[in-house]
């Protein structure tokens, strides 16, 4: 039976990519049967890769067969997976996440996780030298999907090995790093084709605090006028979002890549007791930016408070 | 803060040998404040390990404080680790069982899980090259771990990884490996000091089938008569053992590691029908032998049924 090789739902860059890369490894070097696919439609940044680099865009499924033989990328958490997961018959996983809990595996497997920025950073020193034998697509994934996760090096997630990797992978493809990440970050800005409760749910982890369960998203973005133009129906749209999903608020981050910031919208008061108390922020209006603050993982999760 | 590696409780010569070997190398090579310590007694041949390769015997502590940096090997699951493991400040697992669940780490960290049969197989190759700068005592740390786990190659659980690992460690050492493995399993089997309850508890795991729950024993042993002599006591003490550790039935299976059999101890109806069902066995008495039978992981656990 086909492998298939996924990473998380809402697909970003390097869910979709890491994916690609590993089922390459497992068909044209370790011969194996195995096939990338996606749990949802990949963000703008991700379709910019596919067609950047000439990679056909995997099927998009909904759920996994009981004993269906799995690859779990880029992700441990089973919220982020299909639900029927943990019946399926899951091979390996390789990620760089926290430990959640709540995946078991049948038997004992190959399990990879590493504290580096990127999936496809791990997945480079598990290929090794035989990388020298992928077509230009594979390394450019990798290249991507490393550019996408450290914001070209700018988050505090990125590690030498991320940098040192993306730097040889640009000098093999012939590629000028800053180039390449502009129009990644120009596709990632894109958000106009999105409705306001799309953005709410795009890059998107669910944290509770005391009791309180909090949909924490993230936008990263060159263009942060583009998101903030809108937050008033972003604020308006953001209590149904919260009702569907099971939670109590939606925090939205803007991430400005470029200036090394998040703005925070604070729709209420529970928002603006979590800037402040977690940040250490002032707040006066509906927004308010926090300066330096560029990821979930490594920023905002740690800090937050209630 | 010293960073304290260790594995699982009921040490058995791998829990007791790889954070001997973890804490070496993060200390000589990484540079790491790090020491290894014990979540129980050592067992006979753990005991022999240390004695023989002249290693000091790791402080065995009964619990970990909040926030204590801590490295866990040989095992993944809360129930074999320190009932405060979750408040402790994991930086990495090493391990090669099946993902059980339940443990989570606060941040990302260092995680590498594979099917081999044996930690210690997997920081040889973790370790690499640097391990020629290892003292006699760690790589016959290193080759013990892998011979009592494979059971000198007999469990099915062995790969040809932990083979070759095997041979070039005994080949460096200058060490016979029959002869060697002879002594471990010796001493391994030299049970006469132990209690019929500690007997049950020394190499056992829970294990549930629909609703009832078993403490799954396992004695390997290369002489077997010296257990089964004791086999009247052995079950007499079942039912006060099982309701201390709050299981319905301890399942004892005395695994003879030259004859390549387990014998399972039938006190009971429900053990007969555990039996019959699970292996197809033919029960007569009050034990019947599984021919082919040795590991918990690989045979044992996966075919239980009631």
């Amino acid at each position: 039976m086909t492998t298939l090789v996924f990473g998380h739902k809402s697909p970003d860059t390097d869910s979709t990519g890491s994916p690609i890369i590993w089922a390459w490894y497992l068909n044209q070097i370790k011969g194996e049967d195995a096939k990338p696919v996606l749990l949802g439609e990949p963000n703008t940044e991700a379709a910019f890769m596919l067609d950047h680099w000439k990679l056909d865009k995997p099927e998009i499924i909904s759920d996994v067969a009981a004993d269906q033989p799995v690859v779990i990328v880029d992700t441990n958490n089973p919220a982020e997976l299909p639900t029927a997961i943990n019946s399926a018959d899951i091979r390996a996983i390789i990620d760089h996440h926290k430990l959640v809990g709540g995946l078991e595996t049948k038997g004992p497997i190959e399990i990879r996780i590493e504290p580096v920025a990127c999936t496809a950073t791990i997945m480079w020193k598990m290929i090794g030298d035989d990388l020298a034998q992928a077509p230009t697509g594979i390394k450019g994934a990798m290249l991507s999907c490393i550019l996408s996760d450290t914001l070209e090096f700018r988050s505090p997630t990125t590690t030498q090995e991320d940098k040192a990797i993306a730097y040889s992978l640009a000098e093999d493809l012939g590629v000028s790093i800053p180039d390449f990440a502009a129009q990644m970050f120009a596709a990632k800005s894109n958000v106009s084709a999105f409705s306001d409760a799309e953005l709410l749910r795009m890059d998107s982890k669910e944290y509770e605090i005391e009791g309180t369960k909090f949909r924490v998203s993230v936008l990263e973005t060159t263009s942060p006028k583009m998101v903030l133009d809108r937050k008033d129906s972003l604020m308006a749209s953001m209590p149904e979002v919260a009702t569907e999903d099971g939670v109590h608020q939606v925090l939205l981050f803007v991430v400005d890549i470029l200036n090394e910031e998040a703005t925070m919208l604070i729709p209420n008061d529970l928002t603006r007791t979590v800037a402040e108390k977690s940040f250490g922020a002032t707040v006066t209006g509906d927004t308010v930016v926090l300066p330096g603050i560029m990821s979930r993982k490594k920023q905002i999760i740690p800090n937050l408070k209630l």
